[in-house]
C-alpha cells in the first residue's frame, strides 16, 4: 500500500495496523459528545463492526474479538465511524444502550478522574460532574 | 506497585505504560468539546506536560520528546488532563494557540473524514463540517 500521504488524502480506508494488528479506537457517546472509553480494534472488530452496526473490539487481555455490551448490555450501536491523518486512529461515535453506561467500574465514562498537579507531585480528584469545572464548554 | 483494582480506585496517579513505554492520549478541543488528535506520551512527556502546562508528546516515529506547536506554532495550552479506569489512556483538554489547528496536513482535526460502508466495502468520505451529519448533538 502507500506511503503517508497517500494514506492521508485518500478515500480508501486502510486502517494502519500496528505490529500487534491493532489501532486504537476513541469511544464518543454521539448524544452528549464525550469520551466514554479507549480501546482497541484489529481488522475483525473493524469488520464486524462496520457490518453489524454495534461495536466489537480486541480484548488485549483476554486476546479475543469481543461484541462490547454481550455480558454488560452496554451495547455501542455505531452511528458514525471516523478515521484520522494516518489512519492508525479511529473514532467510533456509539448510542449506548443498557444503562448507558461504558466503563465496567459502573460509571459512564471511563475517564471519572482528572490529573491533578500539587507541590510538583501529581494526583487524581474524582470529577463531580462528566464535564467538569475548568472546561469551557458553549 | 498494585493491580487493577488499586489503580482504578485510587488518587493516585500511576500510569499503565505499555511495553513501549507509552500511553495513549486523546486531546481535546476544551472550548468545543471535539477530538483533535491522538498521540502518544511517556512519563517524560507526562511529566514535561504537567509542569510546564503546554502539551508534550512522545514522538515513535522520531524517537523524540516533542513538544507541540514549536515548529508549526499550534501549541496547546492545557486546561485539564484525565486518565481512564486503568491509567492507560489520557485525555488532555486544550486551547490552541497559532491558528487553532492540530493536524500537520493544515487541518483543525486530525479525524476530517468518516468511514462509509457501501455494498460491504468501507471507503472514506471527507467531512463538511467538524461535527457532521448523523451526529446528535445537544
Amino acid at each position: 500500500m502507500g506511503g503517508g500521504a497517500e494514506r492521508e488524502e485518500s478515500l480508501v480506508f486502510q486502517p494502519k495496523f500496528g505490529a500487534d494488528g491493532l489501532v486504537t479506537c476513541v469511544t464518543i457517546d454521539a448524544g452528549r459528545g464525550d469520551v466514554l472509553m479507549v480501546a482497541h480494534m484489529n481488522a475483525e472488530a473493524i469488520e464486524a463492526t462496520l457490518t453489524t452496526g454495534f461495536v466489537h473490539y480486541w480484548s488485549r487481555s483476554r486476546g479475543a474479538l469481543w461484541r462490547k455490551g454481550d455480558t454488560s448490555g452496554q451495547t455501542q450501536r455505531l452511528i458514525e465511524m471516523r478515521v484520522d491523518c494516518d489512519q492508525d486512529a479511529i473514532l467510533a461515535f456509539v448510542e449506548v444502550g443498557g444503562d448507558g453506561g461504558a466503563c465496567h467500574t459502573g460509571r459512564r465514562s471511563c475517564f471519572y478522574r482528572r490529573v491533578e498537579v500539587e507541590a510538583l507531585a501529581a494526583r487524581l480528584a474524582y470529577l463531580g460532574d462528566a464535564r467538569g469545572p475548568g472546561l469551557q464548554r458553549p
